[in-house]
């Protein structure tokens, strides 16, 4: 089993039309923004407190804890966020806010290591006691996800020392041997982060504990006999009747051959378990990877790249459950899924996980913020009808609009890291080739076994394919192995404007003889479609997605008339793209000849009756799904009705 | 305001082929069957202890109270319903049982005329302290209804005057006068119950109390007060945050121009304001039961005549919000609208309401018990894909197969005591005018203002509309007014044979000048139609439901294909009807010509692509709704979609 290794994200400036809009405005705003939300200075917006109870952890305020027990890992995942922003453009404001952040954390590490604000102010006693619900190895994973991008990209050691001085006391703390306890997370995300924290560290005892944390999963039925013991301290009341499942705790990780339990822990413990594989040459939990990956992109994702289809405890149900109005796909699945996709990529050196990856960041990733970067959605449904989205209803937990921050904050600072590192899923590379997985305009330095190469990416994605790739300098690759995505119909690659000779290898165009100087022209069609859903996905049976290249496009009422689900495209007629300059940006829209119930064609205001509409000829207008909400709220709809002939 | 008066339940045999089986059922297998679940003899069933609680509180047996607050009602609810049931014929086990139950329920009774096993053995010291969750009202309620049930069809006055003594109790608690103290039930019930009481004891009383619930109703935030005092002893989790909607406390009963809250509490109260706006003559309380009547009937009411669209509180949601796989549509509401439908048409003699009733009674009353007796929906789906009915999700609430038994049994007593009372669905009097509003057949004695009258009637319904009435005896009868249902074709009506001359008013055809020995036929077409939703109905757009007669139709798996969604009616044909003489115990059938995604015609296993499904020709065979489930469990659809050209 080989690995692809990712580049540095310092070594990578992301210049591009459409996500650098949205790397800037993490730089110009939203870190900005999620500051004041984490110091509780946003009007209107959900009390957060996370500074406030480091703060206090610090002996720095006097107060009590609020707030949910993970609520330090906002903080972290700022912290990552603000260091992989940093790499684009050193900014004092933000390294000041960092430095303050860091030495906030280390005046909360007590001496033994430990750190956790929940826990040493709220519950002294059950530090470690209570992992079902506790969170503190989750928020020990982020914290370290933070350190190393401090490290990584501004060379700053502080974060490191502190998480690691945890980390040792947790490795001393679990394990096998006889002078430790058996325990595993009750949120998957810390395995992960041991394997990032073993890089850059070198020391083994991280991996170590996140193969034991991955290998005791499972095991035993500890989680249940652990909230039975602390009987009347649950924290989360809605665990009264805890399942394994819930914490892909059911089975030991490597028989589990179906997506099951809360999503966004789901898919951070599937990519620590690619991580591993590798790490440890483990076939058998490489192949439980490819049959949990498979499980979700073939019966249980939305076309959007979200997962998790019950609103109730935010998790996977069965195969083709896939409900539209009332799903969860939270944010955070998506990063995660888009995280899990990428290693399984850099292992295999298939491209066809990046169609995927593309689906998550293109869609749901970035339905999660508004363009403004002051308001974000957790809950990422495909249709929308505002009036029946309602507190106290099986829809409680959609929102029609997105919310200015929220009592469990994870997914605002998850936006803002992913499009902070958004660099490290641009390329990969093994040996002498150069893995182009996603086409993102940047110039990046890539580091190989032997040599480098340092090259320069103009695109048009997501509005054109037409990839522009300067090799400014090499002195190691022999190849650039270009992925053609699934949208792409037909595709042409040029060197230096002559066609040039490629081999296709697993979703990959393979380039060879690379030399400085070139330029690589990757130019590949790509038309509006309708796009179909398995006949088993009940909930999608008649209807058609429209989409263009990795975008999925939705219905607003704006754009269109009120009641959207009187819609229905005729699909003889391909759709027309319309570039819209003043849309979101500039943004093509597509339009489709549609016909639709005629206003006032119901008799009387009878509910029920054996008069049948009338239809009418008429036009649909769709936008990105990605950029839904953004202006006047109202109904949404992704999946649309047929008109059959 | 002129009501007409019901005929006692005693002076009415059901003898009707489709019907009859229902009440034989009761009869015969579901109160024994009911007895044996409250005394927890029924394997694998849920645990009721019902009976068991209330030997505890006699002092018979030593133990604990089990289960819900409002556990005791389900013996109420038995007792009514065997009272009724013993109208048909004297039953001596029965009415052991029967004087068993209601010997029991006198030694639970306190000297102050209080008795409640939950308050007697696990609150004792909170008796009237808890009226927003603990049910005490609301089980009087139901003892009053089953005394009265005793009384009437018995003759025993025993358990009467048990409830007279605690109804004096809760009269001398609560009301305006200074001795007295505010409150009002946290689930209604007692109101319409208070009122029957009246009718039978004349006791004034009964009907101020009665008018004072009503009246008293959302004029303070009472229940959120008592709540905020009684924090810490909780009984339903759920309600850690109330609101007094649920309730329908939110504001004066008066004011309230939308259904909301929970659909039982809601439509039980209605049935009162109706009782009560006729007693008192009280215009506008009338007005308010009309309002909301249309609000139910025109946007919040499935064509089941299911209501309650939230899984999640089991309540109304907001105008034209209709799911149908997730949705709650309990039982108990349906009975509730009957309930509420039969008094408006009491009250208005306008035979309009009664659409509704039987939309009720016909589909969710009896969808709710299997055609064995032996087991129950509570939730009323309208759409089930049973592989995603499950636990912890949004759909936990959907059972896919009737239940034995409920940790909560409502739903089964109250279908038993509705079959039970039947006969007072039929007819109602006013005046020297018989109103004949569901043709059910029977023999009635029906008593008027002045003499009576006395016929027996014969009904082909709901296979075919051809009714025969005869009148017995008549000495006081000038009119009999019809009901021609709202999907009555075209008729005519014939006595002895000759065509006869009538009046249409309000929905019914108005006969005069009857006389004993008359043979009145009613003849209607009945034909299988395509009903349609109101385009408001997100949900059912593009879709249509077979009905024939008042019997909404449903596509089971058993006789089509799996995949219920894959399936377009092609609506330019009319469904045929065949009958069935082998299923559920004969029974028309609807075929109609259609569509259907072909198997296999799906490449590969995507889960999404651009390759269009492709379509078949094909029929689908529906049956009643509410004999879904009865054979092998499996897939169910009420409204399918329609094929467009």
């Amino acid at each position: 089993m080989k690995k692809a290794k990712l580049v540095p994200v310092r070594n990578i400036v992301i210049e591009d039309k459409f996500w650098g809009k949205f790397q800037k405005l993490v730089k110009e705003e939203v870190l900005e923004y999620q500051w004041k939300a984490m110091n509780d200075q946003i009007e209107g917006a959900e009390k957060s407190h996370c500074l406030a109870n480091f703060r206090i952890a610090a002996g720095e305020e006097e107060g009590d804890f609020y707030g949910a027990a993970f609520q330090d890992s906002d903080l972290a995942k700022w912290i990552e966020a603000a260091a992989y922003i940093s790499s684009i453009q050193p900014n004092e404001g933000l390294k000041q806010k960092i430095d303050e952040a860091v030495t906030l954390i280390e005046k909360t590490q007590q001496p033994d290591g430990y750190f956790n604000t929940y826990f040493i102010l709220k519950a002294p006693d059950e530090k470690f006691q209570n992992l079902c619900e506790g969170h503190e190895l989750y928020t020990l994973g982020h914290m370290i996800e933070a350190a190393v991008a401090c490290y990584e990209v501004l060379g700053d050691k502080r974060l490191l020392r502190v998480v690691c001085k945890m980390a040792d006391l947790v490795y001393d703390t679990f394990g096998d041997a006889e002078n430790k306890r058996y325990g595993v997370p009750g949120h998957q995300e810390i395995e992960l982060a041991l394997v990032k924290l073993y890089e850059v560290t070198g020391k083994k005892e991280y991996l170590e504990l996140a193969k034991y944390f991955i290998d005791a999963r499972g095991q035993k039925d500890y989680f249940r006999q652990e909230l039975e013991k602390n009987e009347g301290r649950r924290i989360f009341p809605e665990f009264y009747d805890y399942r394994p499942e819930y914490s892909q705790s059911h089975l030991p990780v490597r028989e589990q051959k179906t997506a099951e339990g809360h999503a966004v822990r789901a898919v951070y413990m599937y990519s620590a378990m690619a991580d591993l594989a590798y790490e440890y040459q483990d076939e058998e939990l490489f192949l439980a990877c490819g049959r949990l990956w498979n499980n979700i992109v073939k019966k249980r994702m939305y076309i959007t790249g979200g997962i998790g289809s019950s609103g109730i405890l935010e998790r996977f149900t069965t195969d083709y459950d896939l409900p539209n109005a009332y799903n969860y796909a939270e944010t955070c699945a998506s990063v995660g899924l888009a995280l899990f996709g990428r290693r399984m990529t850099q292992i295999t050196r298939n491209a066809q996980y990046y169609d995927v990856v593309e689906r998550a960041l293109y869609n749901t990733v970035l339905a999660g913020m508004a363009m403004d970067g002051k308001s974000f959605f957790y809950v990422n449904p495909l249709e929308v009808w505002p009036p029946s989205c309602i507190e106290r209803t099986s829809k409680e937990h959609v929102k029609s609009i997105r919310q200015k921050w929220f009592s469990v904050a994870c997914c605002p600072s998850n936006i803002a890291r992913t499009l902070g590192s958004l660099g490290q899923y641009i390329y990969c590379a093994e040996g002498s080739t150069v893995y182009v997985n996603i086409y993102i305009g940047n110039e990046a330095e890539i580091p190989l076994d032997k040599g480098h190469i340092s090259v320069h990416m103009q695109s048009q994605m997501p509005w054109r394919g037409h990839v522009v790739l300067e090799v400014q300098e090499n002195s190691g690759a022999e190849s650039l192995a270009l992925r053609i995505p699934e949208y792409a119909l037909n595709y042409q690659i040029t060197i230096n404007d002559k066609a040039c000779d490629f081999n296709e290898e697993n979703g990959y165009a393979i380039v060879k003889n690379i030399e400085s100087g070139q330029q690589i022209i990757i130019d590949y069609e790509m038309l509006p479609q309708y796009v179909y859903a398995n006949p088993n996905v009940r909930e999608d049976e008649g209807k058609v997605c429209m989409m263009y290249g990795p975008l999925v496009y939705a219905l607003e009422e704006q754009d269109n008339q009120e009641n959207l689900q009187s819609y229905y495209i005729k699909t003889d007629v391909a759709p027309e793209k319309i570039w819209s300059e003043d849309l979101f940006g500039g943004s093509y829209v597509l339009q489709a000849e549609a016909k639709r119930i005629q206003n006032g064609s119901w008799k009387g205001e009878e509910l029920y009756s054996t008069f049948k509409p009338k239809y009418e000829d008429t036009k649909i207008t769709a936008i990105p799904y990605a950029f839904w909400c953004n202006r006047v709220p109202g109904e949404m709809l992704v999946w649309i009705k047929e008109w059959m002939q």
